[in-house]
């Protein structure tokens, strides 16, 4: 049966009398200790409740808390209170935070909510808060405090909209980026990122909500990192995709502000990451954007018939990640660019030249809300192939290194709302994605949070997730010396070896006949 | 071999590189997982010192405390400082409070030192004190502080006198009765003097020493107590005795204040405990006193010739315990007075009548600091024999239970300061310990002090202190219907059933003949 992290237990304990003389206190962890074993009792937390136990006539629920090697009792009230037991599960990403409030009885998500980071007014880019806080404390809890404040205001907002006491809720599992997770926790992040990279923990272990200015009870769990670049976040996708535990071979990918890959199955786990989110979030385009309203979301081009849509169906005026990976893989399957990402001029009447550069205008200025041309640029294009080429050649990179063919992945699993949101026969025709069985690839979503929600209602995730960072190996692409060869091959659409995409040119058969 | 329950650990770290990414504190961790399972490194600990780790070049030393079932990290410092290594063990009396500073590298006392309880402004007795912080929690943390600052001024006169530093003193064991720990942790005892006399806690766990207001930094570890009245310091005691673990039938016994019993071995322990204080430390008498210069500590009569000694050789001013016990063994001895105590009256000019009732005259007005004769009045005797009366009937009790006659107690440990300085043969020869072959008594001298200092010095006395209290029984005297027709048979010297004193009837032919 599966157990939350945070326990409640109704207790009617018999009252002391002459032939019983254990103590108070020792009554109640003796009561305890035959189905959990070790019982922390700080003396700090029973001094709040030591005076109430005869006013509560001995009938009382305890809650505990999975300390990963005890339980330990951080709260007493009066009667039978087991049916209101509450915790959190959190994203805590640079840009987002998402929090759900989960019913620990049922393992029953109330309510969700995200909210963007307010530490993206110190800088949306994570290095510049980094800079911020170097060798600055004040800084350094300035931004603790903007974390802790961005949490406590998702807490509050949940049991408003769920009807529920805070005091109620005694656990919060977070998962996030290393950096974000040092910053909570009031940790200077500077030398993560600088070489070799080593943060200043991975695990924190489980710290009192009060000591980072939380309002709820109870303990914080940070899932921990298992290098610089795989943190809190990957583990706990990781742990959602539970490819830790099969012996089947899978890749884990996670396309967001960076990239992240793991490949591997229950006998090893080989992880490696690389900044991917630029692209992707369409900074590399003066018309990329986010995924908000506005944004061309996906593209067709059926016999030369262009067709968009946009987020909200709001007039055009950008295009997002997924629109751009619809945008190339249509372009290349209807020849209107080639394999290396050159414009076929004359191909289609969209496809035009501005400033001395060839450019594709994806919509024109009288559809766009902008009023001028809406153009995705030679340059657009070669920069974005650089993005998917390393994402591809990192897959490479991880399968080389156990001399597995892409073939033998028998999982992909798909995180982040990249994961979500990329159309897969578009990825996998620009050679993001490898080119496998359809129903191999397995979308999670937020596999971060979904991680979080799951170690906070089996509490015998904790000893996966601590087991896990000691397992994974991490390549470290940097050090790889022919990276940059291998990349220049991946730097066509599909791939300079064609051959490993057989869909792909099934697609390009039937589409140019 | 034995393990302190502090350790330090002098490590150097292989720094971090590019082929070994685990962060600061999961490397310190990691290193340590080997010889010592799980570590605990709470982050508010680690963030004192994360900063500083490339400083100290990763040439580290880790100070650990072992709080039962972790081992947990509280001080790093730069190099090699392992031998600066030291801890306190502690006696806290209602009265005095004894403590030593031991090298733990080494297990060596460096110094001891004993303070009279300041709490004894409040009220000698400890009654008065819990009366005095009944439902009033300013004076109950004025009770705490008290204790505390007393600690902490020991802890600075041994610190100085050894000339240590407090910062590489990094645990302290305390053992004390039940009262006196629930002042020094700031809990009201009030419930252990209500029926059916329950305290709030019996086991502490470990407290950091700065929630106390302690000035050294890590833990305190105060010796759990198993009842009301078998506090830390008999748990300490039967730690000092050993009797826990060896198969031989052995009795604990403590008479200070209060006495305290134990039967048993390492199959049973069964414990007693009542009022002793005010006879043995010689309130009963006007003229008694604690052992402090002037007193008379030994009395021997020989043919009639009677000579005392006082400490420190000053002139008598009074009587402590071991010179009443000595006083009553001797005329008993000489036939001044008979086996129900009372005077022979013509067996010596020393035995007068004063305010119409026997007396006698212990020292004259001459030889006396205070110009007054100094007697001992039959009342007194009557009295005192009502607490040796009671202590011998708890033993017989406490031997009845389990059908054990006296003579199969293979070992008597004697604890305390009456242990120490009573005369052993005057106190058979009274009837307050049982008659058995002298090398069956070992004398402990401050059994909770030692005890303390045993398990300060082996971390494995940590599991057995806090499974004692699980194991001993209490035999509740109030509750047992023929005490005092058992009472009344140990009022007489040594007793009624002079059988069980073989050695005294042989030393009663000797004198008389």
């Amino acid at each position: 049966m599966r157990m939350s992290i945070s326990k409640k237990i109704y207790m009617e304990i018999d009252p002391p009398d002459t032939a019983s003389f254990t103590a108070d206190k020792d009554r109640i962890i003796r009561a305890l200790k035959k189905d959990f074993g070790d019982i922390s009792f700080p003396m700090k937390t029973f001094q709040k409740y030591y005076k109430l136990l005869r006013d509560f006539d001995w009938k009382l629920t305890v809650t505990m808390i999975m300390k990963g090697y005890v339980w330990e009792i951080i709260r007493i009230e009066r009667g039978n209170t087991t049916d209101v037991h509450y915790g959190f599960a959190a994203d805590l990403g640079s840009t987002t935070i998402a929090m759900q409030l989960v019913n620990l009885n049922t393992g029953r998500v109330l309510a969700e909510k995200v909210m963007f980071n307010s530490q993206r007014k110190i800088g949306d880019e994570i290095l510049s808060r980094i800079f911020y806080v170097k060798d600055n404390d004040l800084r350094l809890s300035e931004l603790q405090k903007q974390a802790a404040d961005d949490l406590n205001l998702l807490i509050g907002d949940l049991c408003k909209a769920s009807n529920i006491s805070q005091d109620n809720c005694s656990v919060m599992v977070i998962s996030g980026n290393t950096t974000m997770i040092h910053f909570l926790l009031g940790f200077d992040p500077w030398f993560i990122f600088h070489n070799p990279y080593t943060p200043a923990f991975n695990s924190a272990e489980f710290v009192p909500g009060e000591n980072l200015g939380l309002t709820i009870p109870g303990f914080v769990y940070c899932l921990p990192s298992a290098a610089n670049y795989i943190g809190g976040d990957t583990i706990s996708g990781l742990l959602a995709s539970g490819m830790y535990h099969r012996s089947e071979l899978a890749l884990y990918m996670d396309f967001g502000t960076n990239g992240e890959m793991v490949l591997g199955n229950n006998t090893f786990l080989l992880s490696a990451a690389g900044a991917a989110g630029p692209a992707l979030e369409g900074g590399i385009s003066k018309q990329g954007m986010p995924a908000k309203p506005g944004a061309i979301d996906s593209v067709r081009i059926t016999k030369g018939d262009f067709a968009a849509t946009t987020i909200q169906n709001e007039k055009p005026i950008g295009i997002c990640g997924s629109g751009i990976v619809d945008l190339l893989a249509e372009m290349f399957l209807e020849g209107w660019i080639d394999p290396s990402g050159a414009f076929v001029p004359g191909k289609s009447e969209r496809i035009v030249t501005r400033e001395n550069m060839y450019c594709v205008v994806y919509a024109w200025a009288h559809e766009s809300g902008t009023g001028e041309e809406c153009l995705f640029t030679q340059r657009d294009i070669f920069s974005f192939m650089e993005t998917k080429a390393a994402a591809n050649t990192m897959v490479s990179y991880l399968l080389e290194t156990y001399g597995i063919g892409p073939g033998e992945l028998k999982k992909v699993y798909l995180a982040g709302a990249f994961g979500r949101y990329l159309n897969l026969e578009s990825a996998i025709t620009i050679g993001l994605y490898p080119d496998l069985p359809r129903d191999r690839f397995t979308v999670l979503g937020n596999a971060s949070l979904l991680g979080a929600y799951m170690l906070l209602t089996d509490a015998k995730l904790y000893d996966t997730a601590e087991s896990l960072i000691e397992k994974i190996d991490y390549l470290s692409l940097g050090e790889a010396q022919d990276f940059l060869t291998k990349m220049y091959a991946a730097k066509f659409l599909p791939h300079t070896d064609l051959d490993a995409y057989p869909s792909v040119q099934e697609k390009l058969k039937q589409r140019r006949t």
